[in-house]
């Protein structure tokens, strides 16, 4: 069975997990919207994250900021100076292109692109003679830096230009707000912050369904210590990060750990965890080693002073930072890809199965009436089942459909209401990857569920 | 008891429910960042109405919309023609007004600049000389309209200008995907859609708390269903909606219906449901007949077809829509203050607690070693508790101190460990609303905190 991204996308838009952003104006910028399944997916998703990190973790603390903050933010981070693309446009189509990717995908990555200078990356182009791949010419304006923040402008003092910056990531939330939370937690070294929340990128060339987008969620979780401990705050997370990514359900084989070659001038280590997505290797999250450089900015553009009183030895100092960051969309998209299968049933019938670990499944379990004349009885056990999970019910179609349907999305436990269900309140439950059934009572029915879906 | 806002503001930034966004750099524009107490708060009232809305309501789907949509979406809904507000510049001081509000202000709330030309505003405000109340000089410009929705731009065809709006509502990603929803889960008219997101307006004047911000997060629930039961629907629409509010933790005496005086010319039906908020009667969410307005629209501007066969007359039409919208920051303002209490206690002292609900509350539980030589003992019954619950853990101070601290930020049960715990493990469960206390078996609290916290 080949796992595509085209299998993958189909099986989204159809069963309800994602649509194309919208789609009836023929969508937009690489915009998703997540569906019925799609959104309980994510929200179950974001929810194992936050138990594990915030609820179980001791000294660690959940924090939402806004997405529009003051635009000194983003001067202090260095993205108003910095945070920006090599674009190149096509004077004969006005497409817009980045540079670095036209070298590489010329060049089916033979050539690295990072590191490379302008002057570099156009001689590449000159040289080599690349061709736009909207129009096929080769009519090419000089690089420019296009800006990767989105802008907007508050406009409330009159003739004055107000630039505001859309959040282009979370962290900065975590670090201008590390006083108020340790003020307020009273809490001592170490301890982190953590954030899920949108932010925005104007990339160029988004693509590859979920995984690179303009609008994204992240899932944060700062680390706030001392130096000399850092870099043993760093191994833990690592393995924490690690460890997370497998009990939500992606496989060992699949998840690997990717150092960084060049690290910035302040950090002392950085790395990726990688999964194996449908189109090879990618980024799945980042452990960064981020050393005293977010706060001490913020302590000189602000004014404030951004330090740890110790309570022991009454010394003042600014904290390092340990950064453990990984999209949620992106992570629900790896998911996604792990749990897709296509069984071969006896008879020769194909099966499509979504092996959702079932703590993070949409649906935890489906109520099926046998026939329609049972469908009083099932809507009992719908409405006493639905006050502690999300429920699906479906009464059309054959019952081999109605199970094919719930495989597809990933239901755990089908519960099939049938006339002996009248005399003896029992039900058959069916266990979606063993397609085993059982006979239980439905006073037994939470207790079970429950049971499974536990993290 | 007085509740004033200044005391549930200090109150908030005091124990980490909210605190001025971007506050290290002088706060921006009214953005309030959630602490780790009122994100927990705000997550838990979004996830009780989930409950209610989503998981226990038949025939009902989240969805999960993009913020940037094409721009096209806001043609259709009629935002980028009429969505702004009349705004008058100080051309002393160069400060923005709102022409309406000076009005308002001006006549003390006699005049009502609702409906009033902008001829008329500039009449009032020239007759009365009402003054800036920024500077105090009368210098105005002359009214022009402001636009409410944030402007961004993609700019990735060169030299185009391609303006994209942060969206001003949630709403229109559920309009947009009506048929998208409607066709993966086969859903039978009525049926819902829901969806919790972020909108923004670019108000010049936002303020009072959470109350109103540029930035904030809707909770909608949208019923599509046929013109001639819709009147009906709108009726149980707005008894679910109280009902609602009601269960977490708002008194019916402080909740009120307030019809429209004014429909707009497709509605039906239109109110409010207000709020005694510290600052008057306000609102708290709306219901909305929203006839086949939208999805006309829609279907004109996209030129895809926006209607519902019927599986029974094979009739196709557009439904009607009745619209059912809460903001979720509101909301937890609303519960913010109705929690708010000072008591004096025995002896004369005062605590301040907050009543929250138990199934809202930010911590569920809080334990509390009654020394320090018992926090090992401490510790484990922290780590057994937190796979369930939201749990904090305090080990400095009087223990009086530490009920006041958990008081303050509404955990509704306290466990001290005590020298008897060591030996028969049971522990002290305090509540916090009547306090009194009483002895449990360890074993005993998961359950015991679980049913009190049932929503």
């Amino acid at each position: 069975m080949e796992k595509t991204m085209e299998k993958i996308v189909n099986l989204c838009k159809n069963r309800g997990f994602v649509y194309p952003g919208s789609e009836i104006y023929n969508g937009f910028a690489n915009t998703w919207d997540f569906g019925p399944v799609g959104i309980e997916l994510k929200n179950n998703i974001k929810r194992t994250w936050w138990k594990r990190f915030v609820q179980e973790s001791p000294n660690s603390y959940g924090i939402d900021a806004a997405i529009l903050m003051n635009p000194k933010v983003w001067e202090a981070s260095g993205h108003v100076q910095g945070f920006s693309d090599p674009k190149m446009d096509c004077k004969s189509c006005k497409q817009r292109f980045r540079a670095d990717n036209l070298v590489e995908e010329h060049s089916k990555g033979a050539v690295s692109a990072e590191g490379m200078t302008n002057e570099q990356l156009e001689a590449y182009i000159n040289e080599h003679k690349v061709k736009c791949p909207h129009c096929g010419n080769f009519n090419w304006s000089s690089i420019r830096q296009f800006k990767l923040m989105f802008e907007t402008s508050r406009g409330t003092i009159e003739g004055e230009k107000d630039t505001v910056y859309l959040r282009p990531e979370t962290a900065q939330g975590e670090y201008v707000n590390f006083l108020n939370v340790q003020r307020t937690t009273r809490a001592k070294l170490p301890f982190a912050i953590a954030q899920i929340g949108k932010a925005f990128r104007n990339e160029v060339t988004p693509g590859n369904f979920l995984f690179r987008t303009v609008e994204f969620e992240q899932m944060e979780y700062q680390t706030f210590c001392k130096d000399e401990t850092s870099l043993q705050t760093y191994e833990t997370i690592k393995q924490r990060a690690l460890q997370f990514v497998e009990d939500v359900g992606l496989k060992a084989e699949n998840l690997r750990f990717h150092d960084h070659e060049k690290l910035a001038f302040y950090a002392k280590a950085a790395c990726d965890i990688q999964y194996k997505f449908p189109i090879g290797w990618e980024e799945l999250n980042g452990i960064h080693h981020r050393s005293t450089w977010d706060l001490s900015r913020h302590q000189e553009f602000s004014g404030k002073p951004m330090q740890y009183l110790d309570p022991v030895t009454n010394e003042k100092f600014i904290p390092t930072i340990v950064e453990y960051s990984i999209g949620a969309d992106r992570l629900t998209l790896a998911i996604l890809c792990e749990a897709y299968d296509e069984e071969t049933l006896e008879g020769g019938d194909t099966r499509i199965v979504m092996h959702f670990l079932p703590a993070v499944a949409p649906y935890k379990v489906a109520i099926l009436p046998l026939q329609k004349n049972l469908s009083e009885k099932a809507k009992e056990v719908y409405s006493m089942l639905s006050k502690y999970f999300m429920c699906d019910y479906d009464e059309s179609g054959s019952i081999g459909k109605r199970y094919r349907r719930e495989d597809e999305i990933g239901t755990p436990f089908c519960v099939t209401i049938d006339f002996d269900t009248l005399n003896d309140n029992t039900v058959t439950i069916r266990e979606r990857d063993s397609m085993k059934q059982i006979r239980l009572s439905i006073s037994e029915l939470i207790n079970y569920i429950s049971k499974q879906i536990e993290f």
